[in-house]
């Protein structure tokens, strides 16, 4: 998928709709993906996220101990493996190869982009002081690449258990809101 | 709105999908209203909710003085409210005449609930300590609010600027997820 780099200070229109992501890491050369559903904007620009990864999950100790990630949003298409990543654990699967998704490397960090995600966000950590009473990151996204071809992406959205919503009608209102 | 108690084990249901919320709060008397997107669950049981309220907003002193406030989620119906609401400051603006929106008692707290919306979480701030740097309010959830007759609540998901996404299509996937 050919990727055109996207404003960060437009990272936040990616975000606040609330779509399921899929969190990218690598250690000792061996890349992961976790689905995770709970994050949020916290400031503009640069973007800070929040987000939270229980420690249960074999990616909290991996985003502990190497302070990155990519934050992937897919879109419907990819609603089969979404959940498949979300039901297996990196301790025994090799994510990547078990849901034929594509690597490809990002630019400022070592973790690794999926290719097939339409929008990446490049993160680092710059907040660990929550971790270890919330399992709260605070990220700031470096870099952040999107699919110019996709103007109305239709994201999934988790509403608990085996129900997800995909993103409908696009709407314009006139919002003075950033 | 005749609604029923939800339980609490099922709010992150609610919040995940990453809805446009409307806040109430009450001081002296004075109730108002403020639309937000930037909020994420954290724990599950009770619910712990983060929210970020901008220290710009009338809203912001509120909470941290009161420390309670309702989250209100509206549906698709209610747009031009919801952004009305977003275009406006409580500060000269009565917001519930101002947009016609109902106040109900909520059971918990002081802060209303708005009756049009079709679900409403009654939460006090349990942890302030991020407020400073990030205008982070970690909120518990002491009630929830839920019509039952909206199975499939079309809810607005802003994507920035005049650009909001109505959820669309529900569909089932086989998650272990929660």
């Amino acid at each position: 998928m050919t990727k055109k780099l996207f404003p960060l200070s437009k990272v936040y229109g990616l975000i606040e709709p609330g779509p399921v992501v899929l969190v990218t890491t690598t250690r000792k050369g061996r890349a992961n993906i976790m689905t995770m559903s709970w994050h949020m904007m916290i400031d503009f620009e640069p973007p800070i996220l929040g987000c939270v990864i229980s420690n249960r999950n074999y990616t909290f100790d991996i985003v502990k101990a190497t302070r990155e990630c990519v934050i992937n949003i897919p879109t419907v298409e990819l609603a089969e493996k979404v959940v498949g990543c979300g039901n297996t654990s990196g301790r025994k699967t090799d994510k990547f190869r078990t849901f034929g998704l594509t690597q490809a490397s990002a630019s400022c960090i070592s973790a690794p982009i999926i290719d097939e995600c339409y929008a990446n966000l490049e993160c680092k950590v710059v907040d660990g002081k929550m971790v270890a009473k919330y399992n709260l990151f605070i990220l700031e996204v470096l870099k952040a690449w999107v699919d110019p071809a996709n103007k109305d992406p239709r994201t999934i959205h988790h509403r608990g258990r085996d129900a997800f919503m995909v993103a409908g009608e696009a709407i314009k209102l006139p919002s003075k809101m950033k």
